[in-house]
């Protein structure tokens, strides 16, 4: 047996309801049977007792319930999610991080307002201004961690190659590489290198003092390529990517299908896809099986499910969390931002000689 | 035998040379054989007789060599390749089409180069900044226009809506449909309702002079899936989405190489790959079958081909020349543009009042 590892659920998050994380749980217990793992799940005891006492007594027992009268809607901005969020399910799932309870937090709520009520609770790392949401996307050669896939949608430089310290540690600490290539996604033509931010932030990344391993410029074919190990681009550009390649590869899903039925009986179609190979393709071509962005940024590790998500995919979310506890991220991150601060004191100091 | 298409092609823009462009017409005349066509071959003589001269009779009596002593170059800035491209293959294939000796021209070559080098000789139409290049996206449902797809990086709230004029009367005239949905293409997350620029261009796209089927906004997976018929976007992030999803699809195929391995033998897998359903597969999934962006706003119809494509991909591009031929597009863009100019007008008369 592992060691404990506990995480903090905020149950009233997605769309479906509270049965999206209870679900969820029994899943993840299912997909990691040599893992203890225990789950505090925040939320309306009246709605979550009944489901809870449905589950086998191993799901039951590594459930604990904690009551909230309140949650954030998805409809809410995050300054009001902010000043009336205090005792909501979201907050006090925050509150178990920040108080060392559980070594991470799941949600599938309100991404601006789960943004928002972590910084008032964990507070940022010294010298990161606003979270990143960092996406481990499956590559031919393994994960490459892109971010921001939705938090920020204008970015300056500077943010961007703050994004770059964090990937760059995130990867580190959690894929095992000792040192990740980070590559700046940009448009491919020769004659169009991209606006002026996307210029900058190369400029500033390429500076020796940060010693990150910049590739260079990536394109988007480039992501599931794993050219790099890291890719930073803003918010708008990230998620347009993220969303646009779990488009195409659903529209490929479709196409198979179709190719299956077309070309043989559908009995023989069946069987085929019953054969091993297969079954993990279906399981690759399945976005519930890559559901899950990390915020980083925080003290604090927390992990934003998609809101329309099923038990499944809800446990995908609930598996990171679990995989990430052991990780030094949070502290590879803040060795990385110090040697960001150290570049920016020499930057500081270089300038007056120009 | 349909009526007689004329193309005009600048055989000296393709990264491995105009072998690609004479493999092109070989490709497309084999592709469409009850299409009359003819090609006008802008480019060295020295090099391309013989390649020519290697091809069958039905080849050779398609293409009519057109000499010229130089070429825009990969590395050309596009102010320069305007100054120095006078007589280039790129220059005098556009001639081609300015003269109306030919219905369009398809280039492999420098994209930023072709722009520039198209608004000189061909001109913009009345009302339009930039040209936008449009991709012709494969969907569940059909085609999807998207635009830009690489032409401007950075855009306007206006150039945004002349996209959306231009996009809507390319699909109208290319795939028939009578009153095409409009999406603009934004990030999902209900907080985050992207930048200043797609708000903006979100409200002029509605006003209802514009006489658009305006959908609202989109987000990345809603392309594949066909949820409008145009999507309109910048050209940062457009570029970004049509090589993201090139990416993701190239992801998809090694995946299913791989499982179709794994799971029965090599011959096996090689007979089921002979089958139709999934030779159709193999085709939808070749990134050469969808090779070809569109030039819109100009007077007169330019193709850009990738520039590392091969003879399959290039004749792909041939092939949207010779499908446009036929078409409206340039007028049914010219009777959109009136419309949004008249949209103007009444914006103009409007605005003191306020």
């Amino acid at each position: 047996m592992t060691q404990l590892v506990t995480i903090s659920v905020d149950a009233m998050g997605a769309d479906d309801g509270p049965v999206i994380a209870i679900d969820g749980v029994e899943a993840i217990l299912a997909r990691k049977p040599g893992q203890a793992m225990r789950f505090l799940m925040h939320g309306d005891e009246a709605q979550l007792a009944p489901l809870i006492a449905a589950k086998s007594e191993a799901v039951r027992n590594t459930i604990e319930i904690r009551h909230t009268d309140s949650e954030v809607r998805m409809t809410d901005k995050p300054s009001e999610a902010v000043r009336r969020s205090r005792g909501s399910s979201m907050w006090n799932a925050l509150i178990s991080v920040k108080e060392g309870e559980a070594a991470a937090v799941v949600s599938a709520g309100n991404t601006g307002a789960l943004m928002a009520i972590s910084k008032v609770v964990l507070r940022m790392k010294k010298g990161v201004h606003r979270p990143a949401i960092a996406a481990s996307w499956p590559t031919v050669k393994g994960h490459t961690v892109v971010l921001d896939v939705g938090a920020n949608v204008e970015c300056s430089a500077s943010q961007l190659v703050e994004f770059a310290i964090m990937g760059e540690a995130y990867h580190r600490a959690v894929h095992g590489s000792s040192n990740p290539t980070v590559g700046l996604l940009n448009v491919g033509q020769e004659e169009l290198k991209g606006n002026d931010t996307v210029r900058e932030a190369a400029r500033l990344i390429q500076d020796a003092h940060l010693k990150l391993n910049y590739y260079g410029f990536v394109e988007g074919d480039d992501i599931s390529m794993g050219q790099t190990d890291v890719v930073v681009t803003d918010g708008f550009s990230g998620n347009i990517a993220l969303k646009t390649a779990e488009g195409a590869v659903k529209l490929v899903a479709a196409w198979m299908r179709e190719s299956f039925t077309s070309s043989m009986s559908a009995k023989a179609g069946a069987a085929l896809l019953s054969i091993n190979g297969l079954k993990q393709l279906r399981t690759r071509l399945d976005p519930r099986s890559i559901n899950g962005g990390v915020l980083l940024g925080l003290n604090g590790m927390v992990i934003k499910s998609h809101g329309g998500t099923d038990g499944e995919g809800f446990a995908t979310a609930l598996g990171i969390g679990v995989d990430l506890a052991p990780s030094h991220f949070l502290s590879e991150i803040e060795g990385n931002l110090a040697r960001l601060a150290d570049a920016n004191d020499a930057e500081m100091a270089k300038e007056p000689a120009e």
